[in-house]
């Protein structure tokens, strides 16, 4: 007789890279989405949701080069209906992005949507990386796009749109900046110094990414001959020459004291070049937009520094940073930096229609800006559990039931005490727990009295950790109330508590 | 030399079985289910929030017996880190609904959770089944549950949100019922008749799920010798004899005008069945917290009728179903139907620690909820867009930019037109398109007075589909206003829209 080999018992753990969020992690961030799903709709754009998966040919910027397309993507072949052992279906993939989903979208729908066509779109989207700490594979974006208008108009509304949502999730003015620069400057800055070799174009684009971290004279260095980097090692450099630097720079270092200055620097990095005079104009377009729309450079500017994603986007860039400073795991102060970004990218379309359909728009990092609110201590830690009315009987639970179904008639947040009711400290251990405010008992004695005990657990929490004897007289932390006025003094005591 | 080989276009299609979903299809659901978290927040819930993939082997059901084990799942194999060409990695898959998740996050957290757990949870679930018409792969639930407790009394608090919840969304008192039934009695049934053979248990189950369909009678005869279905088939029998029927058929019908006269015919049905006993006492315990709750049989009743999820469910089982009835595709009168169902499962976490661990619980189907209220007219068909502030001159565009943000800013809904403005035709096309309630005009002499025009498109449409001259020049639907009135006028316009 052949052994029966007994199943192991399958391992419940989250995946490598996924995690569980739960209570306040959740609900805290419904509220964000759907305060800047509000923003975004004021502004009038439609919400559009697509579904998580995608053909990995509609996916594009991931398609099949090996077998198993799956670099960067969750990807599965489906099964061939025809010939389910073949498995040779359709390939399939999470979307890793709002925005290929938005291409396929538009290039489906394109003779039905309004044209130009705003959208936003928000929801987890899915990366197959190698997971970090504080990086996982699921995240949330939230972004806005609008797809149909080469006019600085979009672009300018995106910034707005950007700097109205910062502030009402709870970023106040003062606390965030959203900074704008153009590709089309730096593609002018390029052609005066004649780099034309998309090799050193790119180049050129990954050291200025650096600039962040290097500063003015770390570019210059790596765009000439290279240099020492802080561990030592030496980083070869570009091979420009000394004068073809100089407007690379002064492109980078343009920022003025405002927006006539900055843009008069910008005039000298870019010479006589038509693509560069292109992109200054398009900034001053969207200065101006902003200044009709009345946003200040306390909230929006233009600031040639703000080099990331420059090598991807088509036109104007945009990125909001929180200005102010928390400290890192190792204590160290550090900006915030950046929530949100985007910009103009026109071949969206194309890969599908042949069409070109310019668009512009804008993904905000929906947890980062939770961890920004929970850091400056905007959103609550620890929020306020449910009433819990104890069980002292179990054959009297319709007793319990009825005073539950009272509080939360009432408008109270309420529950009944589930568990097995033998232990009454336990059901006291739950009710601190679940953070609950008040504890309702009704033993035997209490019944036949037609009373209750309401018990302010918040009060008692301070009572037991700091009051004297004498305090404690004072202000009990327990009262013996008439059973009519369970919901009275339970909403005047959730009212004490504030 | 090679000939280079063009890549054919993508095709910009939604993957099969999947849809997109646009503007008021998505906030609509979004508040849905807003208002549901609302509800099971107030009963003492809390949010939890799994990631969409799991391990094939958490997920349980669907365990791999052969090489690709995606029948019913979305499933795919990782690449193992150290061996990235064997293809062994983990089997990974999309969750298929919001139980299996939980039950690995309580097996996972369960020292850390409060026990017992309340916990509510929301999100698509995706099905690897074949696509019908209106049945997608991906869909919403919203589940609650609780976890760890084996009383009744979590049982009736799920009933009553649930009926609470339909109020909630919009599902009026009289318009639903939430019928309770229990699994335990029916087996006390098939205990008193001798059915003990496992395969005659699940014939047995399969027909009483025929009994919305074929009634009592049909029922009869299905567990007997068999009948002639309505496509003149022959359908074999169970093959109980006459004596093994009637307790079956007095359990489907036992609901009497009462409680108690039901729980009498139960009775009846069961005989001296211990299970059975058992089951009519959870059901007892169930009305009376009903009764001490406030929840009359105008909301939730035991009706033994109820047997979708018998098979399933291992003690009470509950359903809501929507009483109105509404014309289906041809037509025809029908009662709408199930909207939510759950009940008690017992084996939840057992596969992952060893030990039982009692839970009950629901899940609402969203998008069928969507579908009453809209066949109802509760919900919105057309809901009105934002101002649109045309464009006249590209190159006042600031202009422009300057009236959106006062409306903005004054709360109200508006944009720009961001399209081509050469053709103002096009303008009026899109916002007719954006269903726009108003639309500004700022032209040349406008400027120059002033002056703006502000156009009242609902009026408008009116008068061109209805009005004669006499009414026209009563009411005109184009107004010219002083340009610092812009935003009053367009407040009083929109409030007298309604």
């Amino acid at each position: 007789m052949a052994k029966i080999k007994k199943q192991p018992r399958p391992k419940a753990v989250t995946p490598k890279g996924f995690r569980d969020y739960f209570g306040e992690e959740v609900t805290q961030r419904s509220e964000m989405l759907r305060a800047i799903a509000g923003v975004y709709h004021h502004y009038g754009f439609e919400a559009l949701e697509s579904a998580a998966v995608e053909t990995v040919e509609a996916l594009g910027k991931f398609l099949p080069d090996v077998e198993r397309p799956n670099a960067g993507v969750f990807a599965w072949q489906e099964v061939d209906e025809n010939d389910p052992d073949s498995n040779k279906g359709d390939w399939m993939a999470l979307r890793y992005d709002l925005t290929a989903p938005l291409a396929r979208v538009y290039a489906q729908h394109r003779n039905d949507l309004p044209s130009p066509y705003r959208r936003y779109a928000m929801g987890p989207v899915w990366r197959n990386e190698k997971p970090g700490p504080g990086r996982y594979r699921q995240f949330y974006q939230c972004d806005a796009d609008t797809v149909g208008t080469a006019s600085m108009a979009a672009d300018a509304e995106i910034c707005m749109m950007l700097s109205d949502t910062l502030e009402t999730v709870g970023i106040p003015r003062g606390d965030y900046l959203v900074r704008v620069n153009n590709r089309k400057v730096l593609d002018g800055v390029l052609d005066v110094i004649g780099v034309k070799d998309e090799n050193q174009k790119a180049a050129v684009m990954r050291t200025i990414d650096k600039f962040d971290k290097v500063g003015g004279e770390g570019v210059a260095q790596l765009l000439t001959e290279g240099r020492l980097d802080a561990s030592g090692a030496y980083i070869d450099g570009v091979g420009l020459v000394q004068d073809q630097v100089w407007p690379v720079i002064s492109f980078l270092t343009a920022k003025g004291d405002d927006l006539l200055s900055t843009i008069a620097n910008l005039r000298d990095a870019v010479g006589d070049s038509k693509i560069g005079a292109e992109g200054i104009g398009e900034l001053e377009q969207i200065g101006d937009l902003m200044a009709a729309g009345g946003y200040g450079s306390d909230r929006i500017e233009i600031d040639p520094s703000i080099v990331r994603g420059l090598g991807y986007y088509t036109g104007p860039v945009y990125e909001a940073e929180l200005t102010f400073e928390i400290f890192d795991d190792k204590g160290r102060k550090r900006q915030f930096g950046s929530v949100a970004g985007g910009g103009r990218y026109d071949d969206l379309v194309k890969r599908f229609t042949g069409q070109e359909v310019p668009a512009t728009g804008m993904s905000i990092g929906v947890d980062r800006l939770l961890a920004a609110l929970r850091e400056k201590g905007r959103l609550s830690a620890t929020p306020t559990g449910p009433v819990v009315v104890t069980v002292m009987d179990k054959a009297r639970m319709a007793d319990y039931q009825a005073m539950v179904a009272e509080l939360r008639n009432a408008g109270i947040r309420a529950e009944v005490y589930l568990g097995n009711p033998k232990n009454f400290g336990n059901q006291l251990k739950y009710a601190d727990k679940r953070n609950s405010p008040i504890a309702v008992i009704e033993g035997g004695d209490e019944k036949e009295n037609g009373v209750i005990q309401i018990k302010d657990l918040i009060l008692g929490a301070k009572i037991a950790e700091s009051a004297t004897l004498e305090e404690w007289k004072e202000r009990p932390s327990q009262f013996e109330v008439p059973r009519g006025e369970l919901v009275a003094k339970v909403r005047e005591i959730l009212e004490s508590q504030g």
